[in-house]
């Protein structure tokens, strides 16, 4: 389930198992890396082209997406240890808590990117801007809130 | 679980339950919206004041977030329907597929809002810009991607 060791000074707590709600996945992201040391520290709008493949029957939601340029990527990280309160991203014994830092270990490992849309092809789309590794389940893609499209519909101008 | 009527032209499927992933609420949202029709449809950087409730143990993750002027936020739209891949926003018969639009009704119903931090009372964050009904389960609190401080580490110049 994890790959991740405790470093000087981080901290765990003993939780209850998770089931306050439960996750369907609905596609896979294909990345370029396939290590987590490959990984870039944050998502490049610049950088390599990835592919969102969505599942069926969720491929009929991607109707519409096109309209947008960047859209918000949702995905569960799934080798990410779920204990850790406090975290030493230097393993240098300084530590600080996990809700001031981007980590994949949280006590719900759902990461979060925004990407930029290159094309769609069919159930697959093609996007910069991720930083997960190859084979990372997808939770859900939503407009950007920041698209122009999205704030004309917010604000009723949509037509 | 769900107080959404089909609209005209919708679209649901007929998935497996999910349980490819589990997940705990950390704490709850307190926000002055009691009803849906309260919400707004977008988080206002200038909007009333909310409250961020973190359980124990997971207010211990919280140290450090003063340092971000932003955090991103996910929360567990419990009441939403999960099924629809077609929605009809403004029940017109006109549809869009659900990845198209950020309505609460999505396969896996995870809300996500940047929010300005106004002030942390121990184990409660004040904040502005949130959209969500009283009481929404907390899922995570991230520093936001855009926050100065975290492009300084992202980049290695973080001290």
């Amino acid at each position: 389930m994890t790959d991740d060791d405790l470093r000087p000074g981080e901290t765990t707590v003993a939780a209850a198992a998770p089931d306050d709600a439960r996750l369907r996945f609905v596609g896979q992201i294909r990345t370029p890396f396939a290590t987590r040391d490959a990984c870039p520290r944050q998502g490049d709008p610049d950088g390599p082209e990835c592919r969102i493949e969505v599942d069926a029957p969720w491929d009929a939601a991607l109707d519409g997406v096109e309209a947008f340029a960047r859209l918000e990527v949702l995905y569960w990280l799934d080798r990410a240890r779920r204990d850790l309160v406090r975290q030493s991203p230097r393993a240098d014994g300084t530590t600080r808590g996990t809700f001031a830092l981007r980590s994949p270990m949280r006590p719900n490992p759902i990461g979060s990117a925004i990407v930029t849309l290159v094309r769609r092809d069919g159930a697959v789309l093609v996007v910069r801007g991720l930083d997960c590794l190859d084979g990372t389940p997808l939770l859900d893609i939503k407009p950007h809130r920041g698209d122009p499209a999205v704030r004309r519909r917010a604000e009723g101008r949509d037509t």
